[in-house]
């Protein structure tokens, strides 16, 4: 790779940002593939742009090489992913920047997918193309948490949400907790919901709040696979949670199967049979299987319960909280029914990664310690 | 008034700005009186700058009228509190003023103290002096709660300082909470304890926590006064708390009085008998005295009993919570005891003022709503 000089690393990072923002516009469409955007410059001035919107269809650079028809000779491509080099549903993409005679191609980060992992960047230099590999790759993986996640660690993204007064409580003593959080929250909530492959809640939380766990935000353009833990089978086939028609994956106890009738069951509603132990649905199994699913970001919504269990299981990835300005008092319910701890040094550590004030609300996002946070410099607020 | 056009109110808001910066040198120093700067321009140019050190010693527009000499004829004078109009241990700064014959003066405030109230402003503009009022005035008041809420109200400004976990925990279910928060925000604490007239706290956190209370601190200029509730006379006066030489205020049930000894505690230890009823010492009883003795701020930190009553009396005017990345779970000790709420409306409810990271921890400024915070536009990070 060729020395690069100063107004060269800004000027990168400049269209490299274009492009991030490019690749944002598929949030709502690209999963299970990853958010892709691409710049083409030439000599200054952007000639071409576009974003991969959805899984089918043409990926970032080729709309990009389209808008820029014959300014792509000589011009320098941005794109926020590794370009492929594989014949999947369209032909590679790598080839095509060869084809329409960019002289240089500037990189985010290498695709994690086993089926490109450096052969599009490989093919791209073996062409003769000068590239760069890395420029805002920080940001091109927080873009992109879940497909990485799916593609590196074969399971999704988890993001817990938890919704909280200052003193940490989720409901009145007598469980009134409507509403904690304002509407700004909600909203913010939902649009997280949107954005996620799957929402994984627990029947007890379904029965208790009536929750339907749909996305219901403007921008939504599928609806999310629903996974409902429901160990003992106790929410009927005629709940209103499976009256609404989006797909559901109901998990349940092994040992609870067969006294279930599987006809019962609308045609959206798939049920999936994991054995329990200690009172438990094994977690990480179901995360193999969502992964199978090809699932990448699952959004979380539960109870104290199952909050706790997954953060013992080491789980989440992301915690999304939403922090109401009240104070409900040392006798209201708490967040998270965690193991009793001895030492402070045992309890779970987290690192602060934005700090944003939603409405009246504060949402914080924080991750766990031991999976490398970014760093303080990066927390925003 | 004469009307002001934009380049002039920028002007106004630049030199303001500076005058505050000055103010806050002081904030180790100049209690009991208010923090006030000073900053004197002719032509553009600066050619004064003071601020109040300490009591006894010079106002700010002195130090800046000093530097000024010969050239505040004819300058403008910003003064981020009204000018003294009455002979104090100093004389009438009103006086100085126009006596060095500056043309106008920029005031962020009227002065909230009964004895000047608009007369330091009145004096100057009888003698010819323009007069604006209400430059940067927010940040201005901010600067001097203590000292407003003291003149305005008769009773110090009380912030209740909390460390507590992500989850709102303070301590493990065994007690255990050494360290919660990182050496940063434990620093910061002492910041604050020596910008405080007092510090209060309660006999149980002092005996648990083997608690000083005292402010260590580069800056500290004197030690607050310690504030300690012992309704009970519990704390003997061998207690390591007593021993340390700096000024304690013990306040004791008055029915306990009879039975301590008064000639067995040091020279730095008064007792105030408050006459406690069901079981509490009148707070608010002692929050008068305390602006009585000049107190203008208290710093308190305490336990979840006595801060839930600070809450439950309405007399928490700022909460400083330090909130750790850490998870303790439902089972650990909660932040405050609070009386059952039956409805989520009848909780206290806060406004945030203020996120900012402070090492890994966040520092999170709320204040009570119905005090009326500050607008959602001004929270920083």
């Amino acid at each position: 790779m060729a020395q690069l000089n100063e107004p060269t690393l800004q000027a990168d990072a400049h269209y490299m940002q274009q492009a991030l923002e490019l690749a944002a516009r598929g949030a709502f469409s690209a999963a299970p593939n990853p958010l892709v955007g691409c710049v083409i410059e030439h000599r200054g001035r952007v000639v071409g742009r576009g974003w991969h919107e959805r899984s089918g269809e043409p990926h970032a650079e080729v709309h990009a090489l389209r808008e820029a028809a014959a300014q792509a000779v000589g011009a320098t491509a941005y794109v926020t992913l590794e370009p492929c080099s594989h014949h999947g549903r369209t032909p590679p993409c790598a080839d095509a920047l060869i084809k329409a005679q960019v002289t240089r191609v500037v990189v985010a980060m290498q695709d994690p997918n086993p089926l490109v992992a450096g052969q599009g960047i490989a093919r791209l230099r073996d062409a003769g193309i000068e590239v760069v590999v890395g420029v805002l790759e920080d940001a091109a993986r927080r873009l992109n948490r879940g497909f990485i996640s799916r593609m590196e660690r074969q399971r999704p993204w988890l993001r817990l949400k938890m919704a909280m007064t200052l003193d940490g409580r989720t409901a009145l003593a007598n469980g009134q907790s409507q509403w904690i959080t304002g509407s700004e929250a909600r909203h913010d909530v939902h649009r997280y919901r949107a954005q996620a492959g799957a929402i994984l809640t627990s029947a007890r939380t379904v029965m208790m709040d009536q929750a339907q766990m749909t996305a219901r935000h403007p921008e939504v353009q599928h609806q999310p696979l629903r996974v409902v833990l429901d160990r003992q089978a106790q929410l009927p086939p005629n709940a209103n949670f499976y009256a609404i028609d989006s797909p559901v994956l109901r998990v349940i106890d092994a040992a609870q199967d067969a006294s279930t009738n599987e006809h019962q069951w609308p045609a959206h509603v798939s049920t999936l049979a994991l054995p329990a132990s200690a009172g438990r649905l094994p977690l990480r199994s179901l995360f193999d299987k969502l992964a199978e699913l090809h699932i990448n970001d699952v959004w979380t919504e539960c109870g104290a319960e199952l909050a706790g269990a997954l953060v013992a299981a080491e789980l989440v990835d992301e915690f999304v909280i939403y922090m109401a300005p009240k104070l409900f008092g040392s006798d209201s319910r708490g967040l998270l029914q965690l193991p009793l701890f001895e030492r402070v040094e045992q309890a779970p550590e987290l690192v602060y990664e934005s700090v944003t004030p939603v409405g009246t609300d504060l949402r914080i996002i924080a991750r766990p310690l031991h999976s490398g946070g970014v760093s303080r410099g990066e927390l925003t607020s």
